[in-house]
């Protein structure tokens, strides 16, 4: 699992930087989290096909998490894209993408399933073979969803001189590493157990933006290994994060401390700031283990 | 009189460059002609301050001419603009921007004056003390407007010792300069031909994106100091360019040299090709006053 951070900014970005997105590959699938006008732009700066995208998150409608997504959908179709893409966003941005696809006439080259969120507990959106995602809500001024996408556990690893000692046929080396027993060259049940060992760790990421601290929101994040907590404000700001539902330092370094992460990214910072090592400072005060967003920045999960 | 280039591209811009979006600064008014998604970057990357822009023309809804409009609109607010913005566009952009406002329940600082557009003939669309604005239809697979850009008759030149050697008072040194006639301190009347010279020349710039060519435009871009006109495609990729009713290298030659254009800047280039050379070499066949968008430029009209 790997985030190529694509922004960095709250709502109004600085000259050369973008608001909030990220990229999220997962298995080898590609996971877009908000949609910044410019996204575009910066996947392509950084090397990231279109064309490889298969599912995009929408937080919520605020313009910098969506005002880039109607160019990403504009410009997949006009590369002729032909395999489905499905959306997760608010009834909001439902709305206002099927008002551009309407009156702009967009004809797309591929099917857009765009999947309205509603819900007001966690629930599971999305589930394959190899990864789930699952939506819980954030407490900003407009309808929001926080994401936590987890790694389904992994492939054992196959113990290749225990197998052969044992005799089997190689036809079964993937059975053993899904965790299934065989039979050998000799007609004996083997145990997975005995011939592989344990696999890759399943990894999780979960995502925070934009919201006001709260402590519901511990259990929904508890124990992933990457968090993305937005830290719109540093501390001497809290009147102006209470004011408009969004987290400081503080508040992002509590939910990470409490809810026992593993590593903490923040990131959508206000436009007031110019110097970043205030938040990384006041957040190691509480959670050491904390990265800053920078553009195009690669972190492996 | 002043254009700066804020992109180049057309319907996919390459890595690092944008659609098509330029501005004017026309008496010291601003003056927005499309959008681009990204343009607020561009307009910042370039200097130029948002709060500056009076007038935003849109051409049509095709997204890589309005998919910037509502990322600026957002921004202006958020930096507490309070003075009017003036929007003309077609009744489809007018309709996607009501469904943003309306869905992500934005309140703006500031009156937007979205007025839509559904000429079939050339008409006025603004006039101040110092220049007009005309809309024209354009041949496009969408309702599109060109749009004609006019400076008003400027101020004569005051001959500073012609007016004292006549013995008339400095307080009306003005009203001659506005052509106007004056009573000296002897009770003589001055000619204000007498005393002034003719003023800088009014200028005039014509924007014409996205078209194919069609004779009747000549009449609307008649004789102006800049041609905007796009060349999607060189002259080899006519076929796509009827098809899809863009404009090649020869189409804006061809407007240029019988709309006896003083200039032409080309841009709104296809992705397909990598060296704009071509396209010059192209144009200057048929009309050698040419000009390539480049993102930054800045062309005194």
């Amino acid at each position: 699992m790997k985030v190529t951070v694509l922004g960095s900014q709250g709502a109004i970005p600085k000259v050369g930087l973008f608001s909030t997105s990220l990229i999220l590959n997962v298995c080898n699938s590609y996971v877009l989290i908000d949609c910044c006008e410019g996204v575009q732009h910066q996947l392509r700066k950084n090397k990231i096909k279109l064309s490889k995208i298969e599912i995009i998150l929408i937080s919520h409608a605020h313009g910098d998490h969506y005002f880039g997504l109607i160019g990403l959908i504009s410009t997949l179709s006009l590369l002729k894209r032909d395999k489905k893409l499905t959306v997760f966003c608010p009834l909001s941005v439902f709305k206002i993408i099927q008002a551009h696809l309407k009156f702009s006439k967009m004809n797309l080259s591929y099917e857009l399933d765009l999947k309205v969120l509603n819900n007001n507990n966690k629930i599971n959106i999305f589930n394959n073979n190899h990864f789930s995602i699952e939506a819980f809500p954030l407490k900003h001024s407009i309808y929001t969803n926080g994401f936590l996408i987890k790694e389904k556990e992994k492939k054992r690893k196959l113990i290749l001189q225990k197998a052969l000692d044992n005799n089997i046929d190689k036809i079964y080396f993937n059975k053993l590493t899904k965790r299934e027993n065989v039979i050998n060259n000799n007609g004996i049940k083997i145990n997975y157990l005995d011939v592989t060992k344990e696999g890759d760790k399943a990894k999780a990421f979960a995502y925070c933006s934009d919201t006001a601290y709260f402590d519901e929101l511990i259990n929904n994040i508890k124990g992933v290994d990457l968090l993305y907590c937005e830290t719109t404000f540093l501390k001497k700001d809290k009147d102006k994060a209470t004011l408009t539902l969004h987290s400081t330092t503080i508040d992002a370094a509590t939910l990470a401390k409490k809810g026992n992460v593993k590593r903490l990214l923040i990131g959508h910072f206000s436009s007031r700031y110019d110097d970043y090592n205030d938040f990384i400072t006041e957040v190691a005060t509480i959670f050491k283990n904390v990265i800053i967003s920078e553009e195009g920045k690669k972190i492996e999960v």
